[in-house]
This record gives structure tokens, C-alpha cells and sequence, in this order.
């Protein structure tokens, strides 16, 4: 067989596998916006027989064959064309599924099933207790996941003996690793801290207390459809329903999903929520649609993927220029509640600082304080050196280490996200990589697409648009993330851009 | 291998054939509600890769195999039994399946998928000459897989040598046969013939006049929910949403969707139309849960499913009985349109005879005269003593004859339905069978029930339902459609009852 008759059956079932997680993922989507109730038991059959049809196909020992020829061929001599690009992106998905032996998958699998439905009714009770034993297993099979990985690591890459936590974190963050992320996050942290102490001790106030006025929902849908069409959402590829925990699902080319939930009386929850997903939105209607079904097609990383959504959320739909533009139209819209506002006041309001005990509704300044407590917490579970049992203590106490805040129990505290529950350690650092990236591609939006706040101010958000897909989008897998990010800012990977952006913001509305 | 082992075996593989399928329904579904146009292309890939997977689990030689031991065995020795049943719908998909060479079955779906673009854009620019190459091409097609369909009868029965109408018709109505319904057909003709002269000729007239007056859309989905719940519609496990050509959708056990097309200024279009789609829905609902994914779960034939759908539509929502109940509801909530209307106008407005060019708009006295010319003209094509390019000629003549009118155009004449462009010969005959079980159903019902209409206008459609339910639903494949509906009534295959129930209900509305 030769070389490229070896790649293009690759290709072939590459397009195949994304065909199977095109439909895993509708699936997913109707579960969660249209499915009646009844249909749930059906639904998971359907999930698991897809799943099982998707590990086949990637663990096939034939695929292994395959990608041994084109690894071994001249196809692959430019580490940034096509072959390599894709046999990287395969490589990686084959030897770490094949590495796990079947019945650890399936163990995970059922474990993760069981633990996110106890953890969802622990929430409700208020109650660790119930959740600890779920916790204790999935930890001790994400451990031998992790050894399993760590074992690839060092095949692919002889140098590579790092911690189970860097091996699992390959899934989320490829190229990502501890010591790098420890140095980032130990840089960013005290600078985080001065900005709140600064904040906490400004004299200026701001309240967020406006956007909690009676918002029409049937307007909150038009503002925030008219506002994604604005940005660049193609609503022709795309579509925005409800549900009861906002996500973008990426059916396939053409067919981008984002949802949101209403709130009459909190205008932010769904208005940022949809712009959050329609950052993830446009990144996916970015991609190369004829790369579609092969990594060059696809979305860099989970980091990439925050820093879009956040930089649409945030870098744009929370600046003043943004507001200049838009609050206008938002006043037509709900008049009854805006009517004594001016843009300024609005602006304000959705930047308001308040260090709560809850990750997803904390404002720019506070966020990353969440994620980096969590980066603690789970490495410390996954090392034994915290036992799940002292987990709410240590919890609670980081909280009022990193935030001054106390949840009130521990629905509030270390049971309020689901990653853990789903098996998913080494997965919240991308939120602050997400950030970072996020604040260091604005800001060489700005230094080199001239006047970007005018811009924004009248309503043009194509130019910048237009600049990430040449940049970042259209580049699929072709780099590691962080080498992505990178070439887009000609700046390493670096903290500052974050810090700066976030001294200026608030520096201004507390006249700190 | 044990029997037992083999017939195993193939209900595992059975139950995984109808994940695929469920996968594919959901699919189908979302293309004609939700999905964002940009989505089409990706969606055809999915549809075609998961219908390749189908087929490849349907004549995969193991299943022939296993099939074999099965039918050897003394598992199949009770013809009710599930094994005896599921092994004889098993084997009718794949021995047709297997019969047909896969270039075959792979030129059929793209000419028919070529062939119906070309058929909706040769409908929009009423023109039948750009179709008839494609008809051409199907057509011939469809005789090469009448042919091999053939060559299964004879070995599955070994009597077996009949039409290839005959054979391609065993896809729709499995044990239904050209002599049968010609019979069944003839005697029906001159009956329907001799009721539509009656009402032409009788002094009383009727009108449709207030149907088209207006009903708000959102009233009339209220009014579609509250009707279809009150039959026995369980919204818990089934959904109504709005597309352009309405259809029903089982996609697994607990989910069963209906879909219906408002018309503020047509009060009939959605709401006969959701009480059709309803009775599918009803059908599907009352299959056993517990045998899903075999024959024995499944409904039994088109004709049956298209008899239960006509049942609650006509014999139901049409009936006097049913609008003494429901017309306060409706003239409450159409006040405007309704409020100088009563109850028995009201009856007498949709049940309004009018003999048209229209198959889907047709009345119940006349819809079946649209059938039996069309299974006479698809018999002629198929056979050859029609040539195509005679087809519009050769159409309007009937409809001249049948109904005394003369389509305007190909697109309201033989362009108007899209079987034929899909390769669907022999569907057709399943809609008059559908009329002509419902009525036995209903004849039968108002024998054993008592005063069924006295329940219906008191709104208590339940024990009607589980009637339906104990002698229909829960039988899934376990008797031959025709068998089914003789042990249901305990009558034969009989075109009496609906005749008779057409001259009781036009005999009181026309005064004849």
C-alpha cells in the first residue's frame, strides 16, 4: 500500500468518525432543547451504541497500520501541511484511546454515568456526603486513565515523564503543562488579588442592580438575535433555541448551534450567556469547511475555543464602544426598564464587581480566582495529597483565602460544576488559558487593526472578525494552541495582556 | 451455535438496527423543523453514511446465517410465537435486502435523490417534460429491483409468481397482491362513483366558507394540543411541532412526534392534518415497549398505520359527535370566526364535498377516487402499456373521468405527488386499504363498544383507544396486515363498512 493510498483512507474515515460525532452531537442537542421526557431511555441507548460505533472505529488496528505508513513516508516533511497536520491530530486520538484497555473505558464510562447523576441530586440535597464515594471511584479510575496516558506520552515523545495530571490535561489543552501552567497562574494570581483589594477599597461605587429590572423575554430573544447577526453569526448556518444549561453544539459545516436561557428579571443571564456561545459559534463557522472531518478543520483547542467565546463575551460585549452602538437599540427594546439609563450607566452596570461564590456567574475580575483554586484542588485529589473527605474544608478555605467569600453549603461550594462528577480533571485551567489568549489577541487586534474601539462603535465588527479567521479559525490543528496564539500575536504565551486589559477597564469605573 | 443462541443474537443485532434507524428518523426530523439551511449538505452525508451502516446490518451474511438456524429449529414452531414472528420480519428485510446487487441499490438512491430535485423544481415551473427523462430512469430501475423482489416470493413461496407490482407493493403491504385489490378496488369504484353523483345532484348544498375565516396561529396550537391530549396523545413522550409538509416521526419508544403547516385563513389544513399525524402517533404509542427493536414491536404495514391515522382523523375529528364536544372549546377560543356558528354548521363545513384536482386537500368521498387512478396509472407505467411521455395525457383522461375534473397544469396534475420520483411504486394502494380498514375498525368498535358516539360526545376517546390497543397496537408484526384487521373485526377484507358509513354520513349532511 502506498503512502498515499494509506493517508487517503484516513482521510476517508476521519470524514466517516466526524460523521458519527455529527450525529452524536444532534442527538445531544435535541436531548437538551427539544426530546420529551420520555424519550431519555431511548436516547441513551442510541448515545452509547454511537459511542461504541465511534470507539471502534478509532481503536481499529487497521487505523494503526495506516497511520505507521504515512508516519513513516515523505507526506509527512512539512510538519505544517496537510498530512502531518492530520496524522498529528490522529495519532493523538488513536494512541490514547488504544493505550486505555476496553474495560477501563467502559468502567469510566458507567462510573461517570452513575456519578453525575448522584452529584446532580447531591446538589439538590445539599449534601457531599452522598456524593464523596462517586467521588472517590472516578478518581481512582481517572488515576489509572492517567497512567495509561502517561505511558503515551512517553512513546510519542521519549522526554515526556510528567504527572498523571499533565497526561489527562493532553485531551483538553494539548502541549499544555503544569510547570508552564504554574508559572503563568503564580504570576497572575497576586495581580488578581491587588485588583480586587483595589476594587474593594475604591471609593467609587457601581451596582448591577438595572439589570435586574423586568426585561421582556420575547425582546431579550430579538436583541440578542439581532446582536449575534451583528457580530458575524451566520443565523443561515446556525440556529439559537432555549434550555436550562446554555452550550454550543457544533452539528457540523453549515449547521452551528447556540442556545441560551431567559431570565425576565436578570438581563445578563441570557444576553451574555448567547454572546459567550456565538464567540464559540463564530470560531466554528470559521473553520475550513473543506477540512471539515480532518483535525485541520477542526477547533485548536478547548483554550482556543474559551478564548473566542470569552473575547466576544467580554472583550466586546462587555466594552463601552460595544455599548455606545447597542445600548440605543437596547432602550427602544425595554423601554420600561431603560428609559432613565444612559450607555455609560449600562455599561457600568454589566461590569459590576461583586467576589461571589459562584464560577459561572463571576464578572472578568474575579473569574479567574475560581479556576485557579480549582487547579489546585484537583491536583491535590488526583495526587492523594487531598483526601475527598477534607475536600469541602479545603474548598471552603480557598475561598476565603482567594475571594474573602464562604459558600453557604456545599451545593454552593465544591459541588457546583459538573466536571468532576464527568471524569473531567485537568479541564478548568482552559478557562483561564482561555483569558489570557483572549486579552493578548484584543490586544494585537488593536495594535494592528487601527481604530478597533471606533470600529466597534459603529457597529463594524467584520474587520475583526475577518482578522481571527485569517489568523486563528481558518489554521484549524495545524499548530499546538499556544504556538497558534502565538503567530496570531507574535507574543509568547504571557499574563500581562490579561492583567493590563482588566486595570484599565476597571481602573476607570472605580477610578482606581 | 444454539437456537437459542442464534435467535439471541438477532434480536441484539435487531434492537441495534432500530438505534440506527431512530438516529435516522431523529435526523429526518430535525431536516424538516429546525435546522438551519446551511445545514443540508452535511445532513445528506450523515443520512447517507448511517443508511450505508443499515444496510451493511441488514445483508451482512452472518445475519442470513443465524437466520437459518433459527428457521430449522422448533423455536418457530408456534406461527405467534415472537420467535416465528420476529424471524419472519427479519427475514422478508433480508431477503430483500440481499437479492438486490448493491450497484443496484446504490443507483436507485441517487437517481431517486436526483430525480426528486428534479421533480420539485419541474412541479414549480409546471412542467412535466424537464421530469420524464427522470421518470425514465426510475421506472426502469424499479423494474430491475421489481425483477429480483420476484425471485425472493418464489423462494420464501415457492406459489409465489407473481407481478413485479406485485413484489415491489410486498415493501408497503406485505401479503397485499395485485388480483386482491383489483377485486377489492372494482367493487369500491362504482360505489364511491354513485355517492359523488348523489351529492352532485342533491338539492341540499354545503359549504366550506367558514373554515377560511380567521383563527389565530397560536390559538389554533392551543386548540391542536388540547384535542390530540384529549385522544390519548401523551405529550410526555411526543412533541407537535410546525414544518411545511407535515409528517410523523417515531423516533424510539417514549418519543413520537407530530408535525403540522398553520394557516391563519384554513382552520382544516392543521388541524385535520395533526389529528392524522395523532393517529400515527396513538399507533406507535400503544406498540409494546418491552419488544421495541424487533418485528413483534413494530407496526404492522403502511395501510394499517395510514388506517389508524384516517381513523382518528375522519372517523373521529370528522364525526358529528366529536364537534358537540370540542365546538364550545373551538367557538371559545375562535370567537371572532366562530361566534354566530353552531355545532352541526360547523360538522357540515368540514365535512363539505367538493371534488377537486387535489389528492391531500381531497374530502373523504372523493380521496379515494384519487387512489384508484393512480394505482391503475403506476401499474401501467411499471408494465410498459404506458409510456411516460403519455403519462399527463393518460392523467388528465382519468381525472376526467373519476372526478369530472382537469387539472390546470402538470403541477396540479401528475407532478402533484412526489412517490413516484422517490421510486415508491406501489405505495399508493395503502392509502385506500387504510380507508377501507378504518372503517371496519370503526364498524366493528360501534358493535362491541356500545354507544361509542355517546362517549365521543361526552369526550372520552379512552376506551376506544385501548380497544385499538388490545386488538391492534400490541399485535406489532404478529399477523399479516389483512389478518390483523380480520382478527381485529372478525370480518374479512371487506369495502362494505366504509362505503356504508360514507352513505350514512352524506346521506344525512346532503339530504340523499
Amino acid at each position: 500500500m502506498t503512502p498515499q493510498a494509506a493517508y487517503d483512507e484516513l482521510v476517508r474515515r476521519s470524514r466517516e468518525r466526524s460523521l458519527l460525532v455529527s450525529c452524536i452531537e444532534l442527538l445531544g442537542w435535541d436531548e437538551l432543547t427539544y426530546m420529551p421526557r420520555g424519550g431519555v431511555e431511548n436516547r441513551s441507548r442510541q448515545m452509547a451504541y454511537l459511542a461504541g460505533l465511534y470507539h471502534d472505529a478509532v481503536t481499529d488496528p487497521r487505523q494503526g497500520e495506516l497511520l505507521s505508513i504515512v508516519a513513516a513516508s515523505s507526506l509527512v516533511d512539512d510538519p505544517t501541511g496537510p498530512a502531518a497536520v492530520n496524522l498529528r491530530g490522529w495519532r493523538r486520538v488513536y494512541e490514547r484511546m488504544s493505550c486505555q484497555p476496553k474495560s477501563l473505558v467502559e468502567e469510566l464510562a458507567r462510573a461517570t454515568t452513575t456519578a453525575q447523576q448522584v452529584w446532580t441530586t447531591a446538589r439538590q440535597n445539599e449534601s457531599f456526603a452522598e456524593f464523596r464515594p462517586w467521588l472517590e471511584q472516578v478518581l481512582a479510575l481517572v488515576r489509572q486513565q492517567g497512567e495509561c496516558l502517561r505511558s503515551v506520552g512517553r512513546i510519542v515523545n521519549p522526554s515526556y515523564a510528567d504527572s498523571i495530571y499533565d497526561a489527562l490535561m493532553q485531551d483538553y489543552e494539548p502541549g499544555a503543562s503544569v510547570p508552564q501552567l504554574e508559572k503563568l497562574f503564580s504570576a497572575l494570581r497576586p495581580e488578581l488579588a491587588r485588583l480586587l483589594d483595589a476594587i474593594r477599597g475604591a471609593k467609587r461605587r457601581t451596582s448591577g442592580a438595572i439589570l435586574r429590572r423586568d426585561y421582556p423575554l420575547d425582546r431579550q430573544k430579538i436583541f440578542g438575535e439581532t446582536v449575534s447577526a451583528a457580530l458575524g453569526f451566520d443565523f443561515d448556518c446556525g440556529r439559537l433555541d432555549t434550555t436550562t444549561h446554555p452550550f454550543f453544539s457544533p452539528i457540523g459545516p453549515g449547521d452551528s448551534r447556540v442556545t441560551t436561557r431567559y431570565n425576565q428579571n436578570d438581563f445578563g443571564e441570557a444576553f451574555f450567556g448567547l454572546l459567550h456561545e456565538v464567540g464559540h459559534g463564530l470560531y466554528e463557522q470559521g473553520l475550513e469547511a473543506e477540512h471539515y472531518g480532518t483535525p485541520l478543520g477542526e477547533s485548536s483547542s478547548l483554550g482556543v475555543h474559551e478564548a473566542l467565546a470569552r473575547l466576544w463575551e467580554n472583550g466586546v460585549g462587555r466594552s463601552l464602544p460595544f455599548w455606545r452602538h447597542f445600548f440605543p437599540q437596547a432602550r427602544e427594546l425595554f423601554h420600561q426598564a431603560l428609559h432613565d439609563v444612559e450607555a455609560e450607566e449600562f455599561y457600568a452596570a454589566v461590569n459590576h464587581v461583586r467576589p461571589g461564590v459562584n464560577r459561572v456567574r463571576a464578572d472578568e475580575a474575579t473569574y479567574d480566582l475560581h479556576i485557579l483554586l480549582r487547579f489546585e484542588l484537583e491536583r491535590a485529589l488526583l495526587s492523594g495529597d487531598l483526601a475527598p473527605t477534607d475536600l469541602p474544608g479545603a474548598w471552603n478555605e480557598k475561598y476565603r483565602d482567594y475571594l474573602g467569600v464562604t459558600p453557604a453549603n456545599d451545593a454552593e461550594g465544591c459541588l457546583q460544576d459538573g466536571h468532576w462528577s464527568a471524569g473531567q480533571f485537568g479541564y478548568f485551567p482552559t478557562y483561564t488559558l482561555g483569558n489570557i489568549y483572549a486579552a493578548q489577541l484584543l490586544a494585537s487586534a488593536r495594535a494592528t487593526l487601527g481604530d478597533l474601539s471606533g470600529q466597534f462603535a459603529c457597529g463594524q465588527f467584520a474587520t475583526f472578525n475577518d482578522w481571527l479567521r485569517e489568523r486563528l479559525y481558518r489554521h484549524g490543528q495545524r499548530y499546538p494552541a499556544a504556538k497558534l496564539i502565538e503567530n496570531a500575536t507574535g507574543q509568547p504565551l504571557d499574563h500581562r495582556p490579561l492583567v493590563e486589559a482588566l486595570r484599565i477597564k476597571y481602573g476607570e469605573l472605580y477610578g482606581i
